[in-house]
């Protein structure tokens, strides 16, 4: 199959505060060549937005949706119990708990609605975007490219590290 | 106002299995003469039902909605985002993380939705019973005097203990 | 029944230092139209105004006292000993432990005396109020067309967000 | 596209003691018609053969990887290390930590190297299934079947639940 | 000074069931001939027994009170804000949390008001009687004695290990 | 008995950069009369000298010893191995865990020897002070009167803080 | 170098309770041919053993101590602190926190004076008696190659396992 | 055994923002005379090298590997599974949970294959440097000697302090 402009993933957050943290996800779906979209959709302030995004989503063509919430972050798993696609979950950094209420939140998940969860933060945020690249990489060939090619680069850049060749004490 | 029949309190649970844990809200209820209903509700297996609960609640009488889940439980957040009924959460206890990933997935709500939280377990479902009876003790004479009678029984229990007047050895 | 100018809510906090929380909720409480007062009480180094003002409250026409503390935090739960008025207790942000020790002193009470609690610091102080008003709502109409009011103020926030409509690369 | 019953999804763990909660993906793979194979492969006593697990893995027709390792859980990220493939972890509870460390050994891998994380024990290993079968659901239309059989199965579970009509005293 | 039978140190627990473990501090006293009293006495229940037991102590004769309670755990610090006597805290372990709750509410005091915190526990029972004894030590030369014999025995228990010795393959 | 400069109370560190912290006790030992002496004493780096601190402080007059401590804070509970006097712990704040390795290497002493815990950082270290005095108070009626000056002072500046009169708004 | 049978390694542990954890060290050091002493040796019960058993060590022929304790388990960091040796602490698992105190207690030792430190409980007293054997390796070519056999165990018990070959479904 | 200009020890680190921490065992290690090699190594974008790397380790004539490494870090397990070399991991404090998930993901190895784990952050580094030199001791007189300065060195730092002779007001 062959990428059109058509959003294959969908990249929903639960307040324009988090994008410090999910543009770094918007980032790498760029490098990696994945067509996406970007919501900002509340659980709690939004919830009737949140179920018709999510029940449409397959319908509009979405493979997957990221979504990157904090604190009692809901968001993941209620876009899970309202659709069928796989929901990769970002727990943002929190002020008091430093992301693990954001995490236990997400990945807690109970057996039967999955969230597919990753690192509190940027780290988290950049994975769920490679790892979207990365089930899509069986039926697009060019994703699976820039995924190699991405890898690859994340090794050369071990590799060139001056002190891989060794310190001049040693 | 006087006492009917009719529900003021909803207690809703996840799963049958939070039933153990929220039986001891239902019975605090019933000793403080507060007419209930109970549901089981699930936010992620039945997000529809969820919703319209919620909805529905303010203008079926209730005054009062206990909720609770554990995991990432979003049960009470959730009815919460669909109502500005009064919602109390009960963190049930987990088996990995003791209910400490349910304490913080109902407790940390973000500012604007708010969910009043109780202790992990049996005495949270037992408080959330008598805070609901708390906040109708304005209104309903009769609630207010079982929930004095309540404290009277709880402080006597202590007095009769045979080591209020001491140990022997001392 | 209609608004006076009578408080209907205490708001008090355990030190001059809690403020910077706590006024989150006396301005979520002005906004919504809760008639309120304020108080610095400490459980510690005032216990015997902690009694008095508790064992007072509902004698003055208060429906629910808002309670701020930090470290291991005693306020919300000793007003809660002497007082059959619902009590919403709000985690102060302590410096060591983020405020764990504040929320755990909180939440964690024995069967028989509930504090209704919300999240550490900032959002917690404003949900608390938020939840005042809402206990209110069912007797006070004006109260609750003020907590819709606010609810659409939320929802409409996201809808406005530029992000809404979606991002140029999508 | 097709099944066949060559398998789709490779199921790996890294100790037998691990199977408890393994089957549980085991079971849900199988009900939901998705093709699997089972390994034990451990990330410290296997090294060499985890390496060439992975590396084959894309070339023999996998689409996905589920691994499940506790304590110092190293399984999940050094499979995600060898391939570009989906790696799914389980975070298998263990004695002191009740899988804390599992936990964090999963999820909170660096930015360029995914693992999507679920939750401790059996629920996660339900959930890296249904997961595993959730991101096959676009390509492979039987899958997708089955997952949303599955999903009503659970919603009629709730529904047909005695409590949901209601409760003798309600 | 010397001993009489009147009692130096009061022992406070805040319910029955927290017995089992404060009778390790009660069996320690005894064993250092340190005369007490026991009481149960609840923070929340009976809040005014409380404060007059506190008040009452020195005039009472006491030297020293050690309570010990679980959960949100306000009666040692509840107690200390009463009287100036030197508090001694026992948290005792809970079912959730397993005692962090009750370590964090009685040792995280804020400045003024101190509690002196043993470990959670049977041996933060002990060590709280043998603390008791230990700032008596200067004033009572036979609680001295006492105590002196007291760790006498606990380093000969190690002496006469027969791994003291070694160990036949060594 | 009456007071002389000679010290009653020892307080040491395990390092120089633990004075910021243990500053707290000095000053309000000095606020309510009590005698010191300070030193820096390391548990790791000067063993010898704990010991020889120890085992000779009873004999110097001292009535107490309070040391505070940071990570893996073994000084508080090896001064309370080398003596009978009561022993003191401070738990400084440390960069990774925010002073929790400090409380839990301190206050989780097994049954035997005892060390009296305060809380993380200023507030425990102030604490250590007064509880010092407060275990001084019934043999030097001079130190009980600061003791009560000083708690008084605590009180008064509360009922002094100008919101006890209540806010503008209420 | 050639092995006799003078001990090379010293077990160590707090109290007898922690043999149940610690034998799993001897156990491992008789297969790997490692000559061993054992003793009981309690860092707040036998300080003065303590320091004499570290100090003597090197001098009797010592090439590590192991050294086992739990709660706020102070004997690996003591020892540590009396010689120059390396010391290896294994946590053990405690009843309230479940090891972590011990963790934390052996772990964050200040830099200077180093304590290596192994998994809670079990997996740790295996580790730490293979670590020793480790440490030896390069000097006693028969400790290597029991080292070599030992690896080569635990690789072929995972070769061996039925399900290496696959799994009837695949 | 003599020193030669001949590497004993090589340390790695997982990426080159952990040399702000590991330079911290690089000047211990030169302090002490201890010969050693520098690599960046990633276990997971590089995870070849790590292998043969670890593999070649002991053939190049080193005597042990000390690997930094933060969040999900699986270097030094990884490094410990390709040789029987002694391996000491140093967590590097990750932002989200201050080196938590690094030290738990070290530390928490199953029984088979060790790595001795250090305190978190700069001070785990400088300790994995004397541990290191630590085990050469034996071997190499001149290395114990280095050790046994330095330590000498750390304990007169302490009796340099000016408050070792008292404070003023003492």
């Amino acid at each position: 199959m062959s990428l059109s402009s058509q959003p294959l993933v969908g990249v929903v957050m639960g307040s324009r505060s988090d994008f410090e943290t999910m543009e770094h996800a918007l980032k790498v779906l760029q490098e990696l060549n994945v067509p996406y979209e970007v919501r900002v959709l509340s659980a709690h302030r939004t919830p009737h937005l949140l179920s018709s995004y999510a029940q449409s989503a397959r319908g509009r063509g979405l493979r997957a949706i990221i979504a990157g919430a904090g604190g009692a972050a809901h968001l993941p798993g209620m876009l899970a119990s309202f659709t069928t696609l796989p929901v990769l979950g970002v727990p943002v950094q929190s002020k008091a708990m430093s992301g693990l209420d954001s995490l236990y939140s997400i990945v807690q998940m109970p057996g039967g609605i999955p969230v597919a969860t990753f690192a509190i933060g940027r780290a988290g945020a950049t994975n769920a975007g490679i790892f979207a690249a990365s089930l899509l990489s069986s039926e697009f060939p060019e994703i699976r490219e820039s995924l190699d090619s991405y890898r690859q680069r994340l090794t050369q850049a071990v590799l060139d590290d001056p002190y891989f060749e060794g310190h001049p004490q040693a």
